[in-house]
């Protein structure tokens, strides 16, 4: 494996041995597409068996010690947590070797939303939402979080059915309210993310990373922009969207996931991993002109509709590992010196010629030597561990919902 | 309303009479994402519910005597249907002045569709698949429908998921025993329809139109193409496909709805009024030069999750009405003189000046003279109807299903 | 034609004759694709005959009065505009009864723009690229023009040819000191155009809103975002933007054309007259809003390959006429009422409703009360304005330039 | 390099042997886009420096020996092509050690085909455009080439322009007239591209390999589709595409190039070298299953704008094969057991472990083992060509031809 000139083997250790990936929760459920769920047995559905495939993960890969919490699905109690039953669920994450990552707000569920959240032209309704979200900013200082992650399903599906302008100041609104909320805890940070369609398919309130970035601006200091990979129009260049926002200091974080065509939430690296790589070499250079990490969150957000939920998410974890290790074996300074003399093909080629390596022997031993297994997903599945749960989690526990929301 | 040359009013009227739309008994249900359904008390949920409801539209638009049904949500019955349950919904929509349209089998739903139905690895599978559709044809029969509709949810999310060929192969293989079934009936046709992507995330077996198309022709005659319009690409020339479809006789039907970004399913005209209009222009262009209508059936396929879905239905059946309207005001006499001279800017007049005219009162005259009401959607509103069914329909009888498929 | 109530048909004469649209002076010449040119007798070759067909259009429309102008093409004689010179162009429009508009600088035809103007890594050539913008100023100033409209091809074809982040601050500093010229003057504004591809395949480094509305902020008040209406990834709700920078206080003015794929530059109003009519609609709604016009200049930006260029130009005055009418019916308190019984079926029947309107005798009327012809298009036509510039600006005086950039 | 059980060394060593990809004459020369062209000294301006330069890539990659040629661009005589000069060529190219491959006969350039070539509704300029496809036929029987690749501008840029149906039919008859032709010769073959977009901006007359295919059916055995990987619409699964037409028999070859947005011609693999991958993925296997080369014509089509010339064409070349020999690495038959499990993660992973397999050092040592450099790229710089025809061919020879076909 070849290294930039000035970079030894133990650099590119220490920077993996800092790059934590956060798993979400709901990647360990059941999910599907309009058209129906396909079940697995071995699928989790509460929040502790989510937490025991997340430390499953985490056992195999030993990066992902940070599990994402969805509100609504993982606390349902409803009507304000009750802080005993979640502080247990801290307990149980910690007794796992695990720590809670970002709070997840659901403003997309209930039936009063069908017109908008923190955008429905009802104040009733849009107080209900910012309730929710400030209540998970308390669920969050429960957990020990420092981080709202924050999507908003809020837009329109026709003409004129929305006043856009009004539904962006009310917007504003709810964030400056929840940033106030987010001020009084010690260094929670809170995430905009956006979306330019899916489930609304007219206009969504906040479509592109320059919606998210006005209203975080607007908002106040601890808010930022959360990038999720699969949520851009069809050829928009990610990285340089990343690039801008980490020159704006407005980048807080990503959802990583991989699509072909729309949200598709399919692992990442499994249509372009070149793209990944090259979003992943622009932290790198960053970080490296800074001579310092850049504080970004690094989370997983897919729906596994087909892969076995927990192997779907070591792959995932692999392929980020194998990406950014790539991206830190780019020789940034042999571009830098090819663009000085208008070289394009060389300065392409420092890319390339990273990508092209092959980094799976060196992580195979990186992981060996932190008594991780070489093959995360393999040893995985020497492991029994889904057979096992799946006869726990059992075929009889649950009764097949069938159905879809299509119709 | 300015006619063509040599064309009367009667002319138009005449055509209008013959252009009738089938909708589809599962527009009249509860529909969602796979982030959440947004119940509504007036929606139907029985067959019985959704042919009270497509007689409404027929009572207030005049026009659209067919529904289509949906094998497994309007016959759950399941392992081969009761002749006479079956028997009992063709006589209760003859009673209400309906006749039944196409047959939908479904063959997305069941768990062991998870991996495919006709291009599934197991042949037990791909059986009971093609099974399914026998059973559609006879379903068929006993209902009096002319029609088999056929969506494939069949697709891979991954690359090497799935051997591109060999499922090929499958699809071709089950298509041409269906045909079989379909031939052996007085006139049924069967339509093949395509979709780029969705709930498949990496590859649909049957993706485009030429793939419909190959695959109809090797099925044999009875077998045309279905063209939904919210199944393309970005930037995809619909019409295009049509009037090439027209030109090879290979044209059998359309699904309408229309769309922003991917199959969003809204009501027709509500994103792209001009698009759906050129496509009724190349249809009537070719009638013209016929002489005769072409036999393709017109379908309506939407999923309301935020409109009421009654009057979604009437609005739609209106909005087909009036864009068919101003395609039959094209004088295309004009725009090929125009041609003949290559006189770009005058042959597309021809078209964007029967666009631009207001067919509204004419339609309105035209409703009026039939004894329909002048506006149907206001009619049908003051009716009193959505109020009435939701309150038989209740909000009591079902429990809120909640959830999402989503997670 | 159905007035929205409370408005009077003198309050729409009143606005339409405040809705003034800058036609470009390279919309007169010949233009092409990379494949080929094909060229017309009768286009402009020299800013005498550009100023000559602008006229032309102004005098059958009654509502261009402006001339966008572009550096390089029309005042070539390079190493700094000769002043007398200049003042020629300025009288010469005056003697037609047309005023200089928007000044166009030219950043990406130079050899040395190759690989960037005020992103190219050689700073004598970014000092270079700085400079011809400050020029422009002047040329500005001494043409009574006050707006500096632009674009910029800067951007890259491969990963690694640039680094993103550097780029973006040079181009920020090209800003800053182009503000401080454009503030200098009396009352210019400098518009920043984005652009996600063409002719930078891999990134270009204004691609979207968001960074054109970040440059100009960090530039100061007197720049703004200028929207161009091909300049958009496939999907992209455009009358978002608009809604967005006008609430923000960033709109500065648009590039109207239509397209069906990528930047096609064709006539407003050919692919999607619904979108342009909705971008109006979100205008009109502010300026009710607010009592009064929005400060914005309407620019056409197309490329008329095909279509005899000062028709295609009338065309689409006309045709912006035609929506900005529309968008002027809509009944946004009827809207707004059905908005707040979240009808989403009426609110949305508001906009279409307008939109359905057939507007063109009312315009047709209010062209004649002011002394214009009815029918712009038609009335050029007789004029035979065309046939006589041909024959003077003659096949003979110019040699078939032949050949295509593409190869 | 791990391979594929019961495969040695020596097969992907033979195979790589027979994969060889031809050069396009045009790639040599100066290029640009609408905006303009930016000139390098060493590009090529004649037919003898394209063939040099064919020759200096086919000299360190051994696998180019077949050079495409542009009957307008390479043989511009006119009128007829003289049989000695058309001689001369041929034997120019022997002497260098080179084929003259596919003929490409240009119908967009001349300004009679500003409304199409063989669409066009002037019965004198569709029998020009076929009389020149004629000719290239005859031209390719003098240059002992067996391949008729034939790309089409054809298309309208406004609805109501064309008579769509009309321009298929025409279409059909160009096919059926030429094909007749090329049966006549030993063993030519003619090839039918398609293109969603651009030149024309409404609709292409061969807008997909759907309609392609269905000409080339029409036209008989000697036509085939040719597949350019730049020619699809956003998200379009163009593996797919191939897998159906190898599987109908309907792939005749392919023009290389990679694309982010639209058209963009950058070299092969710099945006989504696992697409090219993927494409060759589906021909190796398919030649595994048949135990046989598939007759496929491999071509090169890009437009190096920015990058120079025959060095952008090496490193396409070697991208080529780099991912062909990953190709050659995929263990089918372990996808294939996994995909009797089910196993949808391990099947893929059969594909993404080849992608991910480092061939450089195995490719470096095949090139040397036949002779020729280990990185070819590296020994061309080194061999100074470059500069010695850049000063051969020298600035002062042609004057710089500037301006753009934009305006």
């Amino acid at each position: 494996m070849k290294l930039p000139p000035a970079l030894s083997e133990q650099h590119i250790i220490d920077r993996l041995n800092r790059f934590e990936i956060e798993t979400p929760s709901w990647g360990y459920a059941d999910t599907g597409t309009r058209f129906g769920k396909f079940l697995q047995d071995a699928a989790a559905a509460t929040i502790e068996e989510k937490l025991a495939d997340a430390a499953a993960v985490h056992g195999v890969t030993g990066c992902c010690p940070r599990v994402a919490v969805h509100v609504l699905w993982d606390f349902p109690g409803g009507g304000g947590f009750e802080p005993r039953a979640v502080a247990a669920v801290g307990e149980r994450a910690k007794s796992l070797g695990l720590r809670i990552g970002s709070i997840n707000p659901n403003l997309f569920q209930d039936q009063c939303y069908k017109l908008g959240s923190v955008t429905n032209r009802d104040p009733a309704i849009r107080r209900r939402a910012i309730g929710h979200m400030i209540e998970s900013v308390r669920l969050g200082t429960l957990l020990g979080s420092d981080l709202l992650s924050l999507w908003f399903a809020d837009g329109t599906n026709y003409p004129g059915q929305g006043h856009i302008r009004e539904r962006k100041r009310w917007m504003s609104e709810a964030f400056g309210e929840l940033h106030d909320a987010v001020a009084e805890t010690g260094d929670m940070q809170m995430l905009i993310e956006y979306k330019p369609f899916e489930p609304a398919f007219y206009h969504t309130d906040i479509a592109d990373w320059g919606m998210a970035a006005a209203f975080a601006r607007a908002a106040g200091p601890r808010a930022k922009v959360l990038v999720d990979t699969g949520h851009h129009l069809p050829g928009c260049n990610i990285e340089h969207i990343v690039a801008f926002l980490i020159d704006e200091g407005m980048l807080g974080g990503f959802h990583f996931n991989d699509r072909k065509y729309a949200d598709d939430d399919l692992t990442v690296g499994s249509i372009d991993p070149y793209q990944m790589f090259r979003i992943f070499n622009e932290i790198v250079m960053a970080e490296r002109e800074r001579g310092a990490d850049l504080a970004i969150a690094y989370m997983i957000d897919q729906s596994h509709n087909i892969k076995p939920k927990t192997e779907a998410m070591i792959e995932t974890v692999a392929a980020c590992q194998e990406y950014f290790t790539k991206a830190l074996l780019v020789d940034h300074a042999a571009a830098a010196a090819a663009r000085e003399q208008d070289d394009v093909v060389m300065a392409e080629r420092a890319i390339k010629d990273a990508f092209a390596t092959d980094v799976r022997p060196f992580l195979a031993e990186y992981r060996a030597s932190r008594g991780l297994p070489r093959d995360p997903l393999v040893a995985f599945r020497e492991s029994g561990y889904v057979a096992r749960v799946a006869a726990e989690r059992g075929a009889g526990k649950r009764k097949p919902k069938g159905g879809s929301s299509y119709a």
